[in-house]
Parts: C-alpha cells; structure tokens; sequence
C-alpha cells in the first residue's frame, strides 16, 4: 500500500492532542506527515513543523498559506487533520473540502447547526471526505459490540446507559484558571459545557454501537460550580430512531473519575458492559447466563481483529483506537481511488454526518435544559422526515 | 443487655426475606422471637411457627389474632416485624403502633401517601417507633459514607449518582411468569414498578448519605417490555433539599446486573464510590488527590465500627447490614426503657418519616414520568413549608 | 429439625473468634447455646455466660467443670466449640470426645504430630465427631469448586496455586507487642509462625477443593522482620497424592493484602479462581474458552445451593461460610440419631483427619525449610503406606 | 533532535513482534527505519523491506550483507534491532557490536553463560551498547515503582512476589503443534522452557524494581504435559544481593491467565502492586495506611513523567512501554554524540549485563530443579566475588 499524504492544522508544540494525531496517524505506515500549519503564530508553527520533519516548503505559517501551497502540488497532501480552536474549524474544513481534500477534524465539527449542514452537504457535493474524531470508536471491542448488536446477538436493544466522567474541573478554586474557564464561558466555548465536550462523544458511542441515532431527548443541566454559565455536568435522556432510550450522564466534577467513558447496552437477548480505562476486556452476559469476559485479541469480529494489533493479554490503549481511525480512512482513500468499495471491517470513521447530528443533539440538550427539560427534537433540520 | 421480645408477622414457609429477618434479628443476641403470624393460611402459619420455636400460644392464625393476644401480655413483643404483602402494610402497621408496640416494616410502608403521612402521625403521636427497613443503609460503610460527608470531609455535596439495576424481568418470555408479572401490574403493586420496588432504595441511599430529602424530581419511565402497564427502567433527577442534584437510574432489565446498588456522591472536596455487592471496600478521592480504598474495619467513624463485627479482610454480608437496622432498634427500645438518649452511631434505622418520603418521591416520580418530564414537587404534604 | 444442644470452651468476653462462633452457629436456628466455659478465669466465665443467656448452673469456671457438669445431664450438650489457646486443644478435645461428645476444635487440633494422630485414633474409636475449624471452606463457591472438581469439569487437576496473605504482622516497630509477638515465638506458638497460622488455611483449602492430599512438599521460610525466630512468610511446593502440584505463598508482611486466602486450580479442561475477599464470585475458564463469572446463588451444584441464604447479588459474607461448618454439624448429628446417612451435600465438615493431615503438613514443612528446601514426606505417620 | 537511522534484523512479513518493534521504534520520531534484513529467506527480506519503505539498496538478503553494506556508510544505522531465532542472538549482536553499532537484542540475548559473558565483555570493549528488550520494564508504573523503591518510600524492601502466567500452551490436544512445541524441545528452546520464556520476564522485571540481582536461587519445575521434555510450570525461590526474597511464578497452563505479569513488593514501609494487564494502575500501600491507587500521568516521578505521552485516564498499552525502551536509547546515543551524560530518567534500557544476569538465572534453575531445588548460585562468573 502506497503511503498516503498527510497534513496538520493545528496540534503544534505544547499541544496536547498534536502528538497523539502524529503517532497515531503514522503508526501503521499509512500517512507520512509531508505538511503543516501547526500553529496559529506562523513563525512559531513553521520552525515547529521543520523540526519534526516537515520540509521547509510545506512548513506554512497558516491554514490559507497551506491551502494554496497544496492545493496544486502533485504530490498534495490527500487528508488534513484539522486540530485548531473549535470555531475555526468551520472554515478550514470547508475550504479544504472544496479543494478536494479529504479532512479528519477535531470535534466539534462546527459551532453551529447551519453550519454543521454546510459541511455534511460540502462533503457530499464535492465527494471529499470529511471525517469527524470521535476517536473513542476506534477501539477494537467498541467495534465488536457494533459488530455482535448488529449480528443480533442481543436481539432488539431496549436500552443503553452511558457515561462520560471526570472531575479534572472540580477544583473550585481553580475554576478561574484560563485553562479551565473557557470551557464554561459562552463566548468561547458556544452554547454547551461538559455536554458538548465530554457528553457528546458518549452519545456518538451509544449511536455507533447500536446503529441508532437521537430522535428527541431531554435534558438537565447542572452547573455544579455556581460562578460557571455553561454547563459542568448533565444528564441526558434520549429516545433513539430505533426505540432504544439512551440514558446518558456526563460531569467534569466528578472527583475519582479520569476519563469514565463507560457504555453498557441491554437487548432482548444479553447485555453488554465496557469501560474505555480498562478497554481491552468486555464484559457480555447473555440472557440467564453467565457474564463472559470477551478479550481484546479474541473477539470474533471481523472488525475487532482488523483494528486489533498485539496479542490478547497486553494492554493496547488509547493511541490504537485513534490510529483505527486514521486506518479506516487510509482505506477509504485508497478504495476511492482503486476503484474497489472498501473493506466492510475499515468502513467504521465518524463522518460529517455524524459530525452534524452531534451539533444537532446539542443544541437540542441546551434548548431542553433551558426549558426545565422538555422533550426537543435532537435531528439536524436536514435530517427529519 | 435484656433480650427483647420479638414478633413476626408474615415471613413464613417459603417466603425469601422470612429467614433474613430472623438471622438478623436474632443475630446479636438482642431479640428473641416469641410471637407470629406467619401465613395467610392461618393453619399453616401456626405450624410453621412451632416449627422454628415459637410457643403454641403465640403461635398465631392472623395479626389480628396476635394482636389481641400480645397487647395485654407482660412478656409481649416489644417490636414486630410486618413482612406481609405490601397492601397491608398500612393497616397491621396502623394497629400496633396504636397498641404502643414498636413496628419494623417492610418497605413500601404504606401504598398511598395519605396512609403514610397517617402512619408517621401515628407513630409521632403513640410514641411507638415505626422503621422502615430500607436495610441497605445498615452496611457499616454506607454509615460511614454518611459520616463522613456530615463531618464535612467532601464539603459541600454537589451531585449524587446512584443506581440500582438487575437484570432479573428481563426475559419477555417469561414476563407473564405470576411470580414477576405482579410487580408491573398497577391492580397489584400499585402506582409504580421498578422504581417504587429498587429505585426507592436508591433514593433512600442517597438521602441516608447526604443527610438531604428530595424536593422535586423529573423523571422519565420506560416499559422496555412493551406489555408492562408499569415502568421496569426509570431515570429520575432529583433536586434535594439541601442543594445537591442527585440523579437516579434504576433498571429491571439491565441484563449482568444483579443487585447493583452503587452510589458516588460528589462534593466540594472529594468522591466517594461504593457498591452493594462488594460493600467491604469504600473508595475515597480527595480533590487532586488518589483514590484510597477504606476497607471495612478500617473506616474511623463510630457509626461505622459499631456497625461492624468481624475483622478487616473479610466479607460480612448483606444479614449484618439488616442485623444493624435491628441493632439500632434494639438500642433505641432500651433507651427509652431507661430513660436516656441513644447512642447517637446507632440511631440510623429508617422512620416513618423516611418511609413517608419515600412514597412522596414516588408519587410524584410517577406524575412527573405521566406528564413528560415536569419538575414535580416530591415533598409529602405534610413536610411542605 | 430439632434444636441440638451447644457448649462453647473459650471465646469469652473480648474475643475475637468467639462472637464469629456464636452468630454462626445459631444462625439457622440448628444449635441454642446452653453451656459454657468461656474464660481462663473462672469467675470472668461465668458471668459472661450469664450475660450472654447460659443458665447459671450451666455457666461453668472451666472445662472440667464443664465436662463434669454437662456430661450425665440428659439435655447434655450435643456439640462442644473448643476455642482456647492452641495448647490446650488437644487435652479438652481428647476429653470430650471420650465422654461421647462431638467438638468442634479451632485449628490447630493440637500442637503435635502424635497429639494429632490421637485425637484421630479417638474419634474413631468413641464415634464422637471431631471437626476442625478450617471455616473458609465452608462458602458457597468453593464448595461449588470442590463439586466442579468432583464432576471432572476441570479434567486431570494439574496444578493449584493458593495464597493467604496479610500484612497486620508488617510494622516493625511494633513486632515487640505482645500481641503479635507470640505468633513467632515458638515457646508460645510451637514450631512454625506464619506457616501454621495462614498458610495452612490455604493447604487445607487446596485440599478441600482438589480432593487430594499432600504426599511431600518442599518449603521455604522466611523471617522478614529479623527479630522473629519463627517464619512470618513462606512458600512451600507440594506434590499431592493425586498428581496435583500445588504452590503455596503465605505472609504476614505483605502489605496492602488482607486476608488475602486465594485459590486458582487448573485443569486439563479449565482452570478456576477465587479469592475470599470477594467470596460471592468465582471466575472459571473453560480451555479455548472465555472467562465466566459463576454468582452464588446460580451455581448449579446442590454443595452451592445447599450453603447458600441469600439471593445472588448480595454479599453473603464469611458468617456464613461458618455457619455451613456448623449447618454440616448439625447434619451429621440428627442424621447419626436417625440411623441414616447425611445428605451428601452437607457433609463438608473439615474432620480430625483432616485437623491430623495439617498438622503433619506443618511439621515437613518445618523441617524442610530447616533442610534448606529438601522434599519431606507431608504424610501423618498413620497414613503412609 | 535528529532522527536517528534504524534497522532490523528478523521481523519479517507474518512475524508478531516485528510490526510492534517498527511502530514502539519510530512512535516518538526518534528513529527512522534506513536498512533491514527481515526474512530467513533473503528474497522475500528484500521485497518486505522495500514494501515497508526501505531503500532498495539497504533492503538486505541476511544480516551479513546487512553489516558489510552498512559498516562504512555515512548514514549508516545506528541501532540495529535483532529478532530473529534465539540461537542466533549471539552470533549477529556480537558482529554488529564489533563494528560499533549499537544493537537492541530480543532476549534471551544468548544461550549460553559463556556466550552472554562474551557479549557483555564485548559491548564493554567496544563502546557500542547493547540493549535487550524487556520490554516490560517500558511501563510508566514500572518505572515509577522503581523510583518509589530507590526513593527509599518502602524502606528497606523485605518481599517481592512476581508471577508471569498464561494458558495458551495449556491444550494437551494441541501439544504438538509446531508452533508451541518447539518451546519444550531441548532442541530447539535450549536448557529450559516457560522460566527461560516467561519467567525470565518477571525475574528481570523484580531486578528492576527492587535495583537487585539474583544471588541464589532455588527451583521446582513441572511439566504439567507430561510429553513436555520442558518445564511448562515452575516456582523459584531467589535470594537477591541486597537481602530481598523473591518468590517467582511462571506457568503456560494457568488456563484463565493471559499476560499475567504481576508483581508485588513489599518493603518496611509499605507495599506496591501492578499487573501488566491492566498497566496505567499502581496500588501502593503505605504501613498502617490505606491502599491507594496512583494513576499514569499523575505518578510523581520524573522517570514515570519521561516515559508517559498521553493524559490520565485513557489506557497508553505495551506499544509505549517498548517505545519508552527505545527512547531510552535514542537518548543514550544522543548523548554519547553530544559528550554528555543522559537524562538520568531516560536511563532505564536492560544492558548487555541485564541479558547476562538472566542468562545465568535460566541455568542456574535448571541446575537447581535438576537437583530437587537445592539453592544454586544464580550469578555469572564474571559477577561472583
């Protein structure tokens, strides 16, 4: 397999998120890295991208300067990582899209609604992928739970409860702290707090793995440190356009959690417990029988063996997940331009449709809250019937 | 110590929750069974009692029976346990607090909430103790929870997520099984399912810990087998009266769950986490601080080591947790016996007004599930300001 | 089922052991305590048993009294609980069972191999039971591991690996307390520390659970704490009389275990695990297979059922596992009264044999690690070929 | 920092480490792979080379075309990665340490004391360094343990307890299957099976933690499959240089195990936990404290800090454990370069001397268990006084 081109907006030196895109993308041999715009003061981010390898001329100052350098190379880069602050990322990916080049960008897709639209019809029209990271479903026993619901195994689900906790922000004390405050003042971060940070990756989960999507769901919000105006923990009820209700709850102040991204899913049949932490085990109890301990290594899935690298019994963490997706869009590329549909197992990237039904589903949380809990329509305009 | 005189009423032949109350009762040595009315079937019921050691005399055909036998004896019952169905709680209940004889009901204490708030004036008046046995809160670190937060170690509480879900209704093919389908039949169990049956408990649990009552609620039911007139999943956010959000699921069809009685309570400075089936661990996490694990005969309360009889590293089970709700009661007799003030680590056991809570939440669970999510006041008449 | 008539010998006032005994053995309502020599001081004794419910003239000064006492009385005790100092076990053992009366001796049954073979030799003589309170195998799930094993579901046992350790012993600066000293001095203790005190809890349960008994064993002490003359850590290998291999750790410095008795076995067709501080799950792996999570309360062997109170889901805890000891007892007793064999489901008791088989097993293992690790015979002298 | 020039040896198309060595070498960007000689058959070596990226005039037949093309070139590698059959370690690690080129070597890095003496003499002449991959000692939370113990936080360290099991050679049907055969034959594995395998693991793991080395040692080795000329089983007893016992567990049978690599150390002052499986949790017991549990990414060590590239709470896995090896030596060769000394955090690669001290370990356990466990001395000549 030709390795494909690859390029960064955003994730320069200091970032958190930049080194985990840059081994993960390159992990299997799929993406060389061959451009940047790393960083949003141009010098900075040019000398940055040189030091990690990128050649002079592809080192850019910002993402326009990028864009234009790239755009007509012939040996352009074929996907765009966009890592930049959440309200730049309608733009980038936007213009990217238009030229043909194929975007993974950081959630939030958009701020808004109308323009999360833009971007899934932009996608569609200009037949360029826009991927969206949720990269919590890249791990390989995430993809086998999607797998075994949608064998049947647990026959019609019912119900799903999941969560998303932590209590990094419970410090009241240091609440103040420009590094935390932002993600709690409406005019940085938009309409939603620890919902749209944290809760929406749990409600993309509870989708990708029973194939449903939200249909309505109500919301209460809870801002648990009093001087915050967003909010820092949530609960979310959710009715899915298959039947099952999602019950979802998400908190930054929840002292004793770290990334509790836990998912547990009950059918007709069996259910079944997982828990991002610890996420090379899953835990499945068919109906009146035993729990089982399924392992990473031993799942029987075409999609979990796919995304599965080492053997069972070693710890395979969070950098495997993120590199699955950058694997399934290595595919996609190149089954686009072999002509050939891509491999059903590596078919698993959040797209920008799922991108936009998040956006959807948070404007839909933020107006239910607002209403003391109302039941509100959680589908993009674009998507009701 | 004296023994106490104790008496039964139900629990006979067969019946799951007879032989737990008379381990725990008798475990201590603080009561002695001495009089019951054990069965419906009057004839039965007598010959089951001689059959564990009950006098011939005592040995009772119905409540009404022993009522009238005990009432004028000098050696009668000083506590009856009432384990009968939960449509008569009321009126048996009712009628020995009259008699001056102090009463442990099971719970749901009384079906309505007008014969709740009659039984807690009752008890107020007759100066009988009426408890609940909402026997969960009797483990010695549930106690411990509670002493800490009232010590003030979390500081304020600001969120409280409890849950209680088992998987055993969710097979829908044996649903119309008589012996679960009552549970969901509002003829037999009145106005609520699951959350009335494991949902109560929870709620209790967490009003035990945070030493707060429910003021309103919001909640969403669910009939995941479609046939059920009565919710076997609810989820239930709750404002308490003190301030601290608490968000409750409680499932019946959560398919590897058994009986997942799990609290975590969130406050100013610090998380706690326990669980019901492993409830000889408590996990405690300082604001920016590690988890610690407090083991059972380890906690430094003294609500938590007279709670405790066996040494750290040991399992002590769900019969001592149920022997401290008697304990307790054993202590509160003898004090007013002697004319002094309790010990104040042993005056946990739940009261008629928690029980009369309990079916205020309830009640009001149930109204608010009907009208789509409203915030209903969850508070008793009586208790309203 | 008719009360028995119980008696205990030590387990007076302040003792650790001796609430454990009285909670269980009147659990299930089998034995009403009615004798008792419960302290080395006489006067102490009696009163406590008073205290407790014994009837004054059956609250006896010390065990001879008692013997004397109970012995022709028609209403004698049926079952005698001997929980002195180790010393004195073999003389009050011996004694009573010559007069007829079963006992219950704490481990160890005496301090010598000889002491050992003539409490054996007596109960078999007089048809009086001699148990030994080795209670941990009295829970449910290692009974249920024992019936596994049985059924052959494990095929050839190959291998068992057990551990109890604790790290109580593990402060040094507190090794001079008297309280903890005596375990390591062999004027007080005899002639092994840690190794009889834990780790023969773990070879018994090896053994229990296998069906097999040790032949020869290979041990090696350790005195962590350099001031004590006896071992406060040791690991023995053993092969066993059915071709088991079995591994064995004990401690008394291992800090952050508890009670930390845990037992894996491994078969040809699975291996199982179980750890007591968790009692009320046991984890089996079928060969090629995943692991399952086998709940007391749905383990299908009739030993589980049998030993069970409560319904799975909630901790049952070690009270219970000595009750079964006791239930086993009581068992036995009625059934040797009525002239039939005792249901094969409770006949777990541990017995004189097995009190003989240990203390044997004590003895190698002392003389091994004084050899430097050399294989010794582990078999009592009366059981080799 | 400059890349630095990389190449393998083995690993080739269908091998399981290789694909782990090329993504932990080049995670960080440290190393970029220029040269390998990757196949036992050179011509598909040359095209899996070129495949994976490599030039075609260093994609080599076998490792000495490899080291006669790479010797005098400006760009030549300057770590050579060995993971080909272990019979060969010896013979390629020496020729390329003889040219000065740095090599990682897969263990066992010899079969021989004589030969693993000959390494460790040359690499000590030569200059050049010579790393073997014990992977496991990547950990954060090893490293982290290691600096807790070298702190002096447990006092004088009395215990370590390892263990290194797993089941997948336990299926007596499948025995002789090449693919696990082999690791029992003389023939082909050398004097020892599972010890050499695995054991040798967690005896390099206990070095590493407690900063001692085997002394003595004392051994049982089982074949649990009996047509095994091998060990599949084996517990060694190992009195380390600084007075730490050592009480090691390995097994290929422990159906229910997978990667069991799990260590716990026991010193004066507390006690420390970790289990491979589940690598981003350490439990540390301080004396007379409460168990806590320090999470990856918050361990306060500068040497956990360095070996750690993602956020608490997600799981980082094996691939960073191996990355944090070979950052290790990127770092050492930089510094050799630079004339300065390493970052002493980055200072944890298992040397020539490590390889050689688990070499002498593996024959002196075979001696020992020959002998029925007599204590053998477990140190390489060069290293005995």
């Amino acid at each position: 397999m030709t390795r494909l081109n690859w390029g960064m907006i955003g994730g320069g030196d200091g970032s958190q998120i930049g080194p985990v895109h840059r081994i993960s993308a390159t992990m299997d041999g799929f993406f060389t890295l061959r451009a940047g715009a790393l960083d949003a003061d141009p010098e900075k981010g040019r000398a940055f991208a040189q030091q990690i390898g990128i050649a002079p001329d592809r080192a850019y100052g910002d993402w326009r300067e990028m864009l234009a350098g790239e755009r007509n190379r012939p040996d352009r880069v074929d996907l765009v990582t966009v890592a930049t602050p959440n309200a730049t990322h309608y733009e980038i990916t936007r213009a990217f899209l238009e030229a043909g080049i194929h975007v993974l960008c950081e959630k939030p897709m958009t701020v808004t609604v109308a323009e999360a639209e833009d971007i899934a019809a932009t996608s569609a029209r200009t037949g360029a992928i826009c991927a969206v990271n949720y990269g919590y479903t890249g791990y390989p026993l995430v993809r086998h739970m999607r797998a075994m619901v949608a064998r049947g195994e647990l026959g019609r689900i019912r119900l799903c409860v999941v969560e998303f906790s932590h209590g990094f922000h419970a410090d009241a004390a240091d609440a103040e702290n420009p590094r935390m405050r932002w993600r709690y003042d409406p005019a940085q971060a938009g309409l939603s707090g620890q919902f749209a940070d944290c809760g929406i990756h749990a409600l993309n989960m509870a989708s990708f793995v029973t194939g449903e999507n939200a249909r309505e769901l109500s919301a209460d919000f809870l801002s648990a440190i009093a001087s915050r105006k967003l909010e820092d923990d949530a609960m979310v009820n959710i009715r899915m356009d298959g039947g099952t209700r999602v019950r979802l709850w998400t908190s930054s102040v929840a002292v004793g959690s770290f990334h509790g991204l836990n998912i547990r899913v009950f059918g007709e049949q069996g259910g079944l417990r997982w828990a991002q932490q610890w996420p090379d085990q899953l835990h499945w109890t068919p109906l009146n029988g035993r729990t089982q301990v399924i392992e990473r290594g031993a799942a029987d899935s075409a999609d979990a063996a796919r995304a599965t690298r080492i053997a069972t019994g070693h710890s395979e963490g969070m950098l495997v997940a993120f590199a699955n997706i950058y694997a399934d869009l290595a595919e996609a590329i190149h089954a686009r331009r072999e002509g050939r549909a891509p491999d059903p197992a590596a078919c698993h990237y959040p797209t920008a449709v799922d991108g936009l039904r998040s956006i959807a589903a948070i404007r839909a949380a933020v107006d239910s809250a607002a209403q003391g809990g109302d039941w509100v329509d959680a589908r993009p305009p674009s998507l009701r019937p």
